[in-house]
């Protein structure tokens, strides 16, 4: 399954480097995974509220160009399945044109990659079986 | 080099999981090894004020156990030169004994792995050469 | 110079308490205000690459109900200017209808009010005096 | 009850105005509760175990001279109770005599004052009385 999430980057998300801080990221991730299983069919909030949960087992990234307070981004990402209950997502973080900081940019440029690896559990931590309504959602890998 | 930082679990640090949030390691990871360089002789503060940067290349981080709200931890951190301007970090991240939580743990429990890489770099991104007063202190990978 | 900012409740701005941490409402704000120096003419990126700055003096905030992961609000700001060089901004938070949480919610809930008090300084912190170019969008208090 | 929390502003905790940002105060300020109910005998991770939540009513700030990275502040607290449920916190933060940032500062310098406003609610949110254990800690203000 393929979403696509755009923002921009908030002031408080940047540091005195001037850029994006490398921590800020995740939370972007965060996002586009939730819009993810949104789209397919189940908002995150409802998993937690039946007590599942999916908790980064892994991550792993690469910062290509760093990225400026307002500037707009766009987070292409890819979600497979991988084995009985890990769910991994692949993110390609885009800049894109804006029309107050990049109004003639042609191209959206590749400015970060990234992945995660998940596995569904219970409250207790306990590993679960991925669940039946995501199967369609999510292609093995 | 090696370096070792003791901290606690903040409450704003956790998240709806009741676990320390996944985004909040690279934090700690920053100010290890902000620690660190310190160690080295030089506060990160001073680098900035010179124009000297170590913004992060790339990152990854396997987590093995979650942490809680006010538990202790300690990071042990690893920095090693990588060629003409890159510093690589690695990061193990143990749950410690504490007198509330964890008062009888006898041995300290891996929790998290982790490894960044840094370039130096000037305030227009540019890459540095190596700091001469660094190469003592990070021997090379 | 009154605006209104939409946006909705991210996972990594709520606590083990599974609503808005009270500090994640600062950035909300922070970003009400720059969307309206932005509609005012003047983006907050473009003051501080000019050395104008606009620090917090002083904030107060009531929180009246508390907000959930994905829930919606609006952020109603009254822009005004006080003295020489003070800018006021006014807030109020509104739950908003949304067709996941409240489908059905037929009027916007007023969850939150908070005032927040700021001066232009310039990158020594000296006081600047109101700038012209606001002065038609920001009345006298 | 009156608490003293030592800390360091955070690289990630300051912005491109390369000073604290005004929402990391709200952070501390939480890091004090929780240090001034652990002395009164009762972690807040307990309490939060027990059904028991503190949450903020009501804050404000005053900000008067602004924090730098890796500048040591200690944060002098009063907590008093007030009416039947509620608990009224009072900060001053003070900037500290640092060996490497203020090493011949003679005196603390106030830097803020600020308060919020708590009441002990339950799951639902439901006010709780002002429980017990506490009172002797907590004098009436």
């Amino acid at each position: 399954m393929q979403g696509w999430l755009e923002l921009e980057v908030r002031y408080s998300e940047t540091d005195p480097m001037q850029v994006a801080h490398h921590s800020s990221y995740w939370i972007w991730f965060e996002m586009a995974r939730i819009a993810m299983l949104d789209a397919a069919g189940v908002h995150y909030s409802f998993l937690e509220s039946k007590g599942v949960f999916l908790p980064v087992l892994k991550a792993k990234i690469e910062y290509l160009r760093s990225l400026r307070f307002g500037e707009k981004i766009g987070i292409e990402t890819l979600g497979q399945r991988m084995g009985l209950s890990r769910l991994v997502f692949e993110y390609q973080v885009f800049l894109l044109p804006h029309p107050r900081f990049h109004p003639n940019l042609e191209q959206k440029i590749l400015t970060t990659t990234a992945s995660t690896e998940h596995v569904f559990v219970n409250s207790t931590g306990k590993p679960l079986r991925f669940p039946a309504q995501f199967s369609d959602f999510f292609p093995k890998k």
